[in-house]
């Protein structure tokens, strides 16, 4: 094995030519192997193996410095810089990420997860270069779909006024996860298609100053607009409008085309944005024909591509995308909009039935938001349908121009609380704390399968900014026959024993875990806890909250949420304030940084295991275990 | 009078032809004996009037939608649909806001305040349009200085997909606030010189057409390429490149030639971008020489501009910009960022010493972040000074890209709390709660002028993400003795009479009311009440909240935030987590939209004048005033 020799960064430059041209397939196999055991990002990083090796052969790591955009095709940068046996653990407990990392490795110059921010990170590493005199290389990858995001072009807006060397690679595989939508995207089509950009302004300018008679007048013209020669019917002009040098388009899996094109970037005094074409999955034929199921994911068979690990139930994102068809059957105001995941979302299977109604955004969650609001002001419901971490994108918009207005918009917020696998940028648990301080807005938690599908009816007739959250993985079926109809800010109370002494207020997915530990505390200990849904997180049922209070010992509060602004601190604060003296037991993320794994540890990094919080119950109020 | 016939929406279309080209001046004139008189916006408004007069005469209210971006430039608008009376208290308690507000009028589209937001909104309207099968028009206003802010590129990558008619008006006056920075402020140069595009096009059409020989081969080309002859030479491309057609440039201040183009635009079948060029501070010279100064003015002398408040105190911005002076001369490793607000946020002078260390990125709060945690990972020390309510929008890059990498980030937050005339926008009162849940992230609310100094000492020295946040409006001058040296987490202890039955504890700027409070107490009620600055809001102090609690009956929380995610929520769940029971008396923002008006009108509304504190604390504690 070549790979054998890549013990550490920059061992690929000791590699003979013959080796380095085999290298490629045996990072692919290696990768494969490991996805398809491990699950993780599966046709981005196949797609880039050739890219980022050519990168590594003209760059020292750790001096030089290489950002990723987004992240999820750095496998083969880790492999590259002796992270080889961290694949064994890819994106588990204590493992490693799955995506870059400056913890991790000081040849991650810039961690990332969500989109369009290596431009401005390399930017800032380029302007401490510049401050200190020193001369290390600086590159961004970035894909075509990150270009949809604002940031990207907030970034290259500034860039124009930088004088020394910045390489951008725009990575292009025609999609970001979902297939590309936008202007962005059909000027880069024209890119595709176009000669090669050099060659034909080489032509053109030759072309016009041989132009007997015509040739003088159009030469004052080229004048006196300056350089704009360079955009005479041209890709790249777009970039180039912007003040950005283009290079390109450059074959991503031809080598040596890449490396002596990189080669040539880096010699610039300026920055330059180098166009490689990639395909995404590339090598892994069932991959390139499906990129994006094999965006991400779990484990799977490598021969049939089948996964591993069989579905038998539905997830919250299944039912939210059957509740999202039933209500948008039933009311032809509704209309769903997604940011570059129409599938991840659900959304899809509305978009399909009813086209006019579905609008993918692309990788733009703040102009989401707002073209959302624009439509309610308009007479329409929108529902808009998010991950919660990406949601954090539009914080500004949803308080500014959702809230502030009293629109009815309906966000619907996936991948809400602990989100296994992708690790710290992806988890969904800043949410309850980033809404709960918003004007006027309704933040629902369903309890179950059944709880979001009404809560969707709900807020689709509810007048006002209202949001649903739910969590990834499998719906809760349980308590199928518990079902209060929705009232604004009213709690749902599941069970409630005459004189139970604990209680537990549970939010959202964590009814489920509430119901594990309640009828262990009933088995083990003998003990009638009352078990109460939240379902509001804002407003807060406090009349509930107060008449729990006022009869149990114990209130237990469990919400895969940090601290801060959370459930469990209004509760403890509005109990405070009334005087009401109860002893509240509050599960909660800690205010750290949750790593990757899964679910079930990184809830037991917080000590939110069921048996744990049981164990803490039990402690708090005082229960003996029965002895059998 | 002709203004005396403008009584509501669409009045103007009555008016004669010669009373219209009379109105411009009328209606300058009302803004500068209005704006003299309140303060407000002024050189925007005047640059507009013909702009929005030439609009109104195309298009009829409220049936057709009019959305401003920022909204700072719509005073001819509010007159021109019956609110002339409102700018007897523009901007006052109880009073017409300076901003588009959807409550306010129904010929208010749209709301406004941050910039970048009017296109998404616009489109949100047109699908509205498109799926109700009606037929009003729609047209969004938007400044050059907003296109350098990412949300523009993202609504406009969508408009590409558009297939009905959109209007909008890039109103180019070649600033934003202060003058405008990056590539596409030179697109815009280009464009500004050069030919009428349609002219152009249409010159360069035919010579092509003409040429001998090469004629053909380049026609070859041009099919091959498409449409995209549209290009050739010409400004607008850029927008062009996007998919959106451009028309212009054309005189913002020629209300014929702007009708006529209005209207033509309007009868498209799709999107369209119409450039026009307009004077900040047209028509009042004073405001043209100096349209920085007169972008946003408190009440002035109309005959020599002069302010009409007199200074006569340091406002915070000022200690900050001094601070940073002091810190960046110190330490060459301090860089300064700003979005836009170089001399509005106090940079300007450290700009001024050190130009290669002081960034102006443009309205562009997500790269601002991003592009200060690159330099930080790049060894450097970036302070990033924002408004609270515009830093709003790079909530996502101050957890994901600082937070979460622990990243050596300080934050300069003005604005902070209240924020008068500027209204629901502008206000800075949500910054504890969006911060305080991030991970790792220090907050400090220094107490008055010395101690925002002390507060970037320590945060340029400090390793990891700080923030500093403090108010508009003078800085607190007086407890300029009491200075206890900076220690991470540790609140600031001003007095603590023995066996105090009250504590007050409070945050930044809410000590200066505290004193007051303090002074009250003691003088007409004979109390000594102990006194804290809460210095960091995160983490909090909760060993001294713990020993204030234990010793006093009642702990009494000031601050200018909104209850969820507060101090006192913090503090009040933090003590009954603990069992520790006082009283506590909680001074904060309701959960509800806060409108425009005084500092002292909206602290009222909330009841925390120093009045109602007093007379709510005593009360709280069983005081009795001394009868003298």
């Amino acid at each position: 094995m070549i790979l054998d020799k890549i013990k550490k960064e920059n061992d690929i430059k000791k590699l003979s030519k013959a080796e380095v041209a085999l290298l490629p397939a045996e990072i692919r196999s290696f990768i494969l192997d490991n996805v398809s055991r491990t699950g993780g990002h599966l046709a981005s990083n196949l797609g880039t193996v050739e890219l980022t090796m050519a990168l590594h052969l003209c760059m020292n790591f750790p001096e030089d410095k290489l950002v990723f955009d987004v992240g999820h095709q750095s496998y083969t940068h880790k492999i590259l810089t002796g992270r080889k046996e961290g694949f064994e653990n890819l994106r588990g407990f204590g493992g490693m990420s799955g995506f870059p990392k400056m913890s991790e490795s000081d040849s991650d110059a810039f961690g990332a997860g969500h989109s369009s921010t290596s431009i401005s990170a390399a930017m800032g590493l380029v302007k401490a270069r510049e401050l200190r005199g020193s001369n290390e290389r600086i590159c961004a990858v970035i894909g075509d779909g990150s270009m949809t995001g604002g940031m990207f072009y907030e970034a290259i807006d500034q860039l124009s006024s930088f004088k020394s060397n910045l390489v951008i690679i725009l990575n292009d595989n025609e999609m970001s996860i979902s297939k590309n939508v936008g202007g962005m995207s059909k000027a880069l089509t024209r890119m595709r298609v176009g000669e090669s950009y050099n060659d034909l302004k080489h032509s053109v300018e030759t072309a016009i100053t041989n132009i007997p008679d015509v040739g003088p007048k159009m030469a004052r013209r080229i004048k006196r607009q300056k350089d704009n020669i360079r955009n005479f019917f041209l890709p790249g002009m777009f970039v180039e409008e912007l003040g950005l040098t283009y290079l390109g388009p450059v074959d991503g899996h031809n080598l040596e085309e890449m490396r002596s094109t990189f080669e040539k970037a880096f010699r610039l005094s300026h920055p330059i944005l180098v166009h490689v074409k990639t395909v995404k999955g590339k090598g892994y034929p069932i991959a390139e024909k499906h990129p994006t199921h094999f965006h991400g994911v779990g484990p799977f068979d490598v021969e049939t591509g089948k996964n591993l690990t069989r579905k038998t139930q539905a997830t919250y994102t299944d039912v939210f995308s059957k509740a999202l068809m039933e209500v948008g059957s039933a009311d032809e105001n509704v209309v769903a909009i997604t940011a570059a995941m129409s599938r991840g979302t659900g959304v899809h299977e509305f978009k399909k039935n009813f086209p006019d109604r579905a609008v993918d955004v692309g990788i733009a969650e703040e102009h989401a938001v707002t073209f959302a609001a624009g439509l309610a002001a308009g007479g329409y419901t929108p529902v808009v349908a998010i991950y919660s971490s990406f949601l954090q994108r539009a914080y500004d918009q949803i308080l500014h121009d959702v809230c502030l207005q009293k629109l009815h918009v309906v966000l619907a917020i996936d991948r809400s609380g602990i989100v296994p696998g992708d690790g710290v940028t992806h988890q969904g648990i800043y949410d309850t704390a980033y809404l709960s301080d918003m004007p006027g807005l309704t933040v629902i938690a369903p309890k179950n399968a059944q709880d979001l599908l009404e809560a969707l009816r709900f807020a689709v007739s509810f007048d006002g900014p209202v949001a649903i959250k739910y969590a990834k993985g499998n719906a809760y079926r349980g308590l199928s026959k518990v079902n209060a109809p929705f009232e604004p800010g009213k709690a749902e109370v599941i069970n409630s024993p005459e004189g139970c002494s604990i209680t537990i207020m549970a939010v959202g997915n964590m009814v489920e875990e509430a119901v594990a530990v309640r009828d262990t505390l009933s088995e083990e200990y003998g003990a009638k806890p009352g078990l109460i849904s939240v379902r509001f997180i804002k407003p807060l049922d406090t009349k509930a909250l107060k008449k729990a209070a006022e009869e149990s010992r114990v209130i237990v509060i469990m919400e895969e949420a940090v601290r801060c602004g959370s459930v469990g601190e209004m509760a403890e604060a509005h109990l405070y304030e009334k005087g009401i003296d109860t002893d509240v037991l509050h599960f909660c993320i800690q205010d750290e940084v949750l790593p990757c794994g899964s679910v079930s540890d990184l809830r037991a990094s917080q000590g939110m295991s069921r048996e744990q919080m049981a164990e803490k119950i039990a402690e708090r109020a005082g229960l003996k275990r029965r002895i059998d």
